[in-house]
């Protein structure tokens, strides 16, 4: 089994150095990754620069290949330019955050996973939902049990796995749960500063609220120190809306 | 009313312009857009830069306002920072080139009708399915038209509309169709080259496969001289496979 891995926080990040390491023991592993941190990118293509790819060794060993791009950008490279045939599977992370309900169409970590379905290809979006003192471990476990679940199972066309894994030990993980993307959103915030030379500008910040206390969605999971296992589509058609629709008469 | 525009292609883009003289007919009309073009931005939002608003003026008229920002940041802002209420409706466009299919993931015009959409705004994105010699009037007259239906019937809680129109005269405009989202999509392509320091790098690029040719999918209709409208949603969960996934064990 041949994988491609890839994140959205950067090629030195450890989450993905972690996940490597698990990932090495059930296949070869090939990285693909951005140069710096690309959060927040959503499914983000670059097409108005062009696209570098450099190869990276750690402690003379090689590691995998940045490229000055999102995580989309990564793996279309991978499989079109850089592999000569495509992977069997692609998992992208381990983010550093988490990445459910609606924060989830922001999110670059699940954009890669997204990009190597839309390539024909079985993919995993893998996410710690913590952003203090991270244990990426038991996380990688999970991964490589899910990716051997995948390879095993398969995935329907056009559908992928959005996990995402509670900052605890092994033994105080309390299940596994497969569920829905949840309701709970980013409250944005600005927070208005002005400048040295007296221009006004704006930070983007702002709070998660959560609105799922419930077990079938991802974010009720997670807060119940339990795994959400989230399968996703990228055909955003609101087919019961369309039956509806379909009375409207557009004068 | 009272609608707040924006768009990827820029504050200065045809499409924008064309689309607020005829909005302006039925409502109170305030731009927020990108300063520069977004194409191809997926929905990401900038978290790590400032934002910056600017005051936008053309012959003496105060046009709206411009954010160095994603067209998402552009709606969060402007809800969240510029205007004391929120408007009635967002409509994003109107775009130089289609927005169908899976190419629908990628495109910061319907990112921005999506934001509008999470914020509990009616919501719409419309693209003109052209890039060369386009002719908005056309198009900006139906957008006119699609939004007073909105106004009258509303919107689904979480669900906007993807409108895509030929470019084409009104009378040679055949229909308009409620459509899903095709299946046809980009074909990525990696041109390879060396630049003059001997360092090789990548230009993505492609074409659009198509493949459908129906009349339920919007690219087929588009294809067509037809105009597609699209109910979409930011709710991914495949539910059908849900269900099967719930018989998996991951040991």
């Amino acid at each position: 089994m041949k994988i491609l891995l890839t994140n959205d926080d950067g090629i030195n990040a450890k989450g993905l150095a972690a996940l490597r390491d698990r990932i090495k023991e059930i296949a070869d592993v090939i990285v693909v990754a951005p140069e710096t941190e690309q959060s927040a990118v959503g499914h983000a293509i670059t097409l108005s620069d062009p696209l570098r790819v450099r190869e990276v060794e750690r402690d003379g060993e090689f590691i995998g290949y940045a490229v000055n791009g999102t995580p989309a950008d990564c793996v279309k490279i991978a499989v079109r330019a850089i592999l000569k045939e495509p992977p069997d599977m692609v998992i992208s992370g381990i983010n550093l955050g988490a990445n459910i309900s609606t924060n989830v169409i922001y999110s670059g970590t699940v954009s890669a996973a997204t990009e190597g379905t839309i390539l024909g290809i079985p993919s995993i979006a893998v996410s710690l939902a913590t952003f203090i003192n991270p244990d990426f471990t038991p996380a990688a476990s999970f991964a490589k049990k899910i990716a051997l679940s995948v390879y095993e199972k398969g995935l329907p066309e056009g559908t992928l796995l959005n996990v995402n894994i509670p900052n605890l030990p092994e033994d105080k993980i309390m299940g596994v749960v497969f569920t829905r993307q949840g309701n709970s959103r980013f409250r944005e915030e600005f927070d208005k500063r002005t400048d040295p030379r007296g221009h006004i500008y704006y930070w983007q910040g702002g709070e998660m609220l959560f609105y799922d206390e419930d077990r079938d969605a991802d974010s009720g999971v997670i807060r119940n120190d339990m795994i959400s296992v989230t399968p996703i589509h990228y055909d955003l058609t609101d087919y019961k809306f369309l039956e509806e629709l379909k009375n409207w008469e557009i004068k």
